[in-house]
């Protein structure tokens, strides 16, 4: 196994992205800018509802490796697809980034997961996720000798939802701690902290290396309504946090240094995968030995480029966009 | 059967969209700029290579008349998917545009038609298509009832390409003519033009009351590198005509009528789909009982939409642009 600098582990999703409006939200019952499980019959509800799709692959953590090799790391990728179109589809848009992806798919259950993305006018997405064969990833599906060969395993919050998942991502934090190797999650959203707190609270405290939140994540993390606060218990709890709070731009804690990073400006015509490529943006600067602040800034341009068009995954040059503004 | 504005036949098309630079085009021996046909191996070998890419519904048809309801036009479409994953995300989209989509899908035959399409730096497409279930479509799944309760049966020039199609349009012409109908058709692309130059010339003459044609094709038609002296053949030929430049904008003849059209200025993303929106915007402002300028008008706005983004389906609001310059 080569070195990698980033292996990702989450939820292999497939995106289906369509314009929807605030009342199509309210009448689903569903929270705006929030990400909540839904099972076979209501994701064929939603979908008979909504509008014209647009389908692309996801998955919070295969994005954020999708951007990082677009920026140039060594990246790898556990997550479980179904031996279907739509697996055969996550399978190819991965790989063809540049991501080495040695999960074998799932053979004979579930299908390959989708999550209904529906974007509002103000570029806000709300995501209604079927996890299909995710539900399966499991221990087994650990590829011991990548996560020891990576510099940095990157967790999406997303895997507490799925039980063996979240077996698997703590083994997955032994393993890469045995080898000496660094472990980063990310909250992924303030619903999923709500639904698993004291497991992400022990997580962060005891195993994370490096936190990706966003505000309202990280004071649902902490139970308080100030993110100066959350950001304190932060830098208390974890050796290196980044901290994003949308267009007032991000902070990131390490120990007692304290570094403000400004947001890049753009039109934002959808939020979706906006953290993931903050994410994808730092830990590739950091693979690359740039100091903090700098992580912040590449952070900032893939967050922007994210922000700028419909769907998660960069549609620009990466790699040309942050050595713009180097 | 309820009257409808416009009846579209094409080819059933999921695209796959890439980003691509000219060198892989010429590495696959691709025409840039035109459509090729594609068998299994070929489509497998080109996907394998290509970028990550994103799916939506295409086809050039279905792709009018999308933008068509968009624009307010009651439209049909018929056009043959398989009952596979693909097929099921091209119903839907169809169906979400507000189109009714009554061709039953293949069962237990080929795949959902997908069309693997590369977008270069300078916003051009280059098109690879795998026609799957497409050329199963036949005469049997003309909806009789529907093309003689439509104003317009729109035809695409791409359907020469499979000979079961060939004769079923051939055939939806003569019914939609004896219900004291009009046939619209495009000349879809210069190859396909070459490819079927004689019986697309003898449907012109005999069969189509409205034809729309870039300049390649039109050229291609009629054997002439004179953009006019097409223009002057193409009025001979068909009542109506609306023939396209690009960036020099567009002509429409009608008897001895010429108007010119000029374009609406847009940053050129990717031209998939500009013909298509073309067309849409001169049905849909025909069937509203509009003048031929205003048809051009309608026609340039739609075509300036589709190619300031990635895809070819409508993702503003048709109606509000087109009502915004009336």
């Amino acid at each position: 196994m080569t070195t990698l600098d980033i292996l990702g582990i989450g939820n292999a999703i497939v995106d289906v992205l369509a314009r929807s409006d605030d009342a199509f939200l309210a009448r689903h019952g569903m929270a705006k800018g929030g990400m909540a499980l839904i099972g076979t019959d209501q994701a064929e509800a939603i979908y008979a509802a909504m509008g014209p799709g647009m389908e692309s692959s996801g998955g919070s953590a295969a994005n954020t490796c999708a951007a990082a090799a677009a920026l140039g790391a060594k990246v790898g990728y556990l997550g479980k697809v179904a031996d279907d179109t739509l697996g055969q589809v996550f399978r190819h848009d991965i790989t063809a980034a540049g991501v080495t992806f040695p999960t074998p798919p799932l053979s004979g259950g579930a299908p390959t997961a989708r999550c209904l993305i529906l974007v509002t006018p103000d570029g806000q997405r709300t995501m209604n996720t079927f996890l299909g064969a995710c539900v399966t990833f499991g221990e087994a599906d650990l590829d011991a000798a990548a996560i020891a060969a990576a510099q940095v395993t990157y967790l999406e919050g997303y895997l507490f939802d799925p039980p063996a998942a979240q077996a698997a991502f703590r083994a997955a934090a032994r393993i890469a701690h045995a080898a000496g190797r660094k472990v980063a999650i990310t909250l992924s959203d303030a619903f999923c902290v709500e639904r698993h707190r004291d497991a992400f609270l022990a997580f962060v405290r005891d195993e994370a290396d490096i936190l990706f939140a966003n505000e309202s994540e990280i004071t649902a993390l902490y139970r308080t309504p100030s993110f100066d606060e959350a950001a304190a218990a932060a830098r208390r709890d974890v050796g290196l946090a980044a901290l994003t709070r949308s267009e007032k731009g991000s902070i990131i804690v390490a120990g007692e240094a304290t570094h403000s990073i400004a947001v890049v400006p753009t039109t934002v015509v959808d939020t979706t995968g906006a953290g993931d490529a903050y994410a994808a943006g730092f830990l590739a600067a950091l693979a690359a030995g740039r100091p903090l602040p700098e992580c912040g800034r590449w952070a900032s341009v893939a967050a922007a480029e994210a922000i700028s068009h419909f769907g998660a995954r960069p549609q620009a040059e990466l790699k040309a966009l942050v050595a713009g503004g180097a």
